[in-house]
C-alpha cells in the first residue's frame, strides 16, 4: 500500500481552466471544453478504451498507456461523473457518461453528497463516497492493490488534494485554447514548491509532470 | 513597421499568479514572487543587465538572449514600473525600480492614467502613455524600428493586450511553484485558439511559445 502514488491527472486550457462556461447535460465541459481533450481523443491508446478503431500511435500514445497501465484506481467528483447534482433520483445520468462499458477498467470512487449502492458495470465498480475527498483517496489507494491513484477532476477534487496535501505528482496537461471562462483549476491552494520531473508536448498540448519538493523539517 | 511582431513575455507560477499576494513597495512581487524569475535571475543573460558577474550560460541563457535581441521596446504597466499608484509626487519609486542604469536599453512606454513628461535615464528612455494600452503598443512599435515589441506586465496589461487582439506570441514561462493568490493572468479574456511554436524546459520553468490561430473569415 505505501508505494502507491497519488496523481493528479488533468487537462487545462492556457488560461487554467478544466471547462468552459456554461457546463450543461449537453455540453458536459461547457462551451468550448471538448477541445481540451483533443490531444487525448486522436490517440489509439484513448479510441480503443472507448470502443473505437484507430488513432494515432505515437509517443503521446505512448506516454498516456503508460500512465494508464500504472492506475489501480481512479477518483472523481460527481460533476465529472453524470453532470448532475442533488439526488440520484433526478439525475438523467445517474450511471454515468460511459454506458454500459466505461473505460476505466479498475476501480472509481466518486466524492458526493448523495450515498448510494456501488455501481457496477462491465469492468468497473463506481462507488459513492460521502465522507469526502481524503476518504476517496485512502479507499482508492487500498483498491488500487499497490498501483498508483489518478485524481482525474474536476477542478474542486483537484484543488481539495491539493489544499490536503494528498498528492505525490501532477500530470497537466495544457491545451493550446484560451476558454475565457468556466471551471478554473488551482483556486484557494496554498502556496508549495514542486519540481519538474517531465515536460513533453506535441502539437496538441504541453504535457508536465511535477513532484512536490518536501523539505525535511 | 509592418513586420513588428507584438509579444507577451511573462512568467507565471502553476497556479496562474505573475506576483503573489500582498504587493508592497519592500515586496514589489508579493509574497513569495520573487521565486517566479529563479529561472531569469540565475542567467548570465540576466545578471550582465543588471550589473551582475558570473551566471549561467546554457540554453536558457542562450533562448534569453536570442529574445532579448529581437526586442526594439518594451510595454508596461505603472505597477511595473514603480509599484505605485496615483499621482507621481507620491509615489517614493517615480524614477522606476532600476536605479540610474535600467537594464532594458531600448524605450519603454508605460501605461498609466497620471500624466508625466519622458524620463530619460542612462540607455533607457521611459515614456508614460495615458491613452491606454493600444496608443502605447502603437507607440512602442513605431519607437522599435523594426524590431518586435516586447509587453512584459503586469497582469492588467497583458490581459488588455489579449482582450484588444494585439499580440501575435506569446511567451509564458511556467514556474514550479503555488502561489496560492496574486495577480492572476489571463482574467477575462476571450475565448481563442493558439498554437505551440516552440516548448523548452529546465529544472526551473517551462518555456512555451505560442501564436495565435487566425482563421480567414
Amino acid at each position: 500500500v505505501g508505494s502507491s502514488r497519488i496523481v493528479l491527472d488533468i487537462t487545462t486550457s492556457l488560461d487554467g481552466y478544466v471547462a468552459g462556461p456554461n457546463q450543461t447535460l449537453e455540453e458536459p465541459l461547457g462551451a468550448g471544453g471538448e477541445r481540451l481533450h483533443d490531444w487525448m481523443t486522436r490517440l489509439a491508446s484513448f479510441k480503443s478504451r472507448h470502443g473505437q478503431e484507430g488513432g494515432e500511435v505515437d509517443g503521446e500514445s505512448e506516454a498516456h498507456e503508460a500512465f494508464l497501465a500504472r492506475v489501480g484506481a481512479y477518483v472523481m467528483g460527481r460533476r465529472m461523473f453524470s453532470g448532475g447534482e442533488g439526488p440520484w433520483a433526478d439525475d438523467p445520468k445517474s450511471s454515468g457518461w460511459w454506458g454500459e462499458d466505461p473505460p476505466f477498467g479498475a476501480p472509481v470512487f466518486v466524492v458526493t453528497h448523495q450515498a448510494r449502492e456501488a455501481l457496477e458495470l462491465e469492468g468497473t465498480t463506481f462507488t459513492f463516497v460521502t465522507e469526502g475527498v481524503e476518504s476517496a483517496v485512502a479507499q482508492a489507494r487500498d483498491a488500487a492493490d499497490g498501483k498508483d491513484v489518478a485524481v482525474i477532476g474536476g477542478a474542486n477534487i483537484a484543488d481539495e488534494c491539493l489544499r490536503a496535501g494528498l498528492l505525490d505528482e501532477l500530470r497537466i496537461h495544457v491545451a493550446p485554447i484560451l476558454l475565457g471562462g468556466g471551471a478554473r483549476l488551482f483556486e484557494g491552494v496554498p502556496p508549495g514548491t514542486w519540481r519538474f520531473t517531465s515536460v513533453r508536448d506535441s502539437p496538441y498540448a504541453v504535457h508536465f509532470e511535477l513532484e512536490p519538493v518536501r523539505t525535511a523539517q
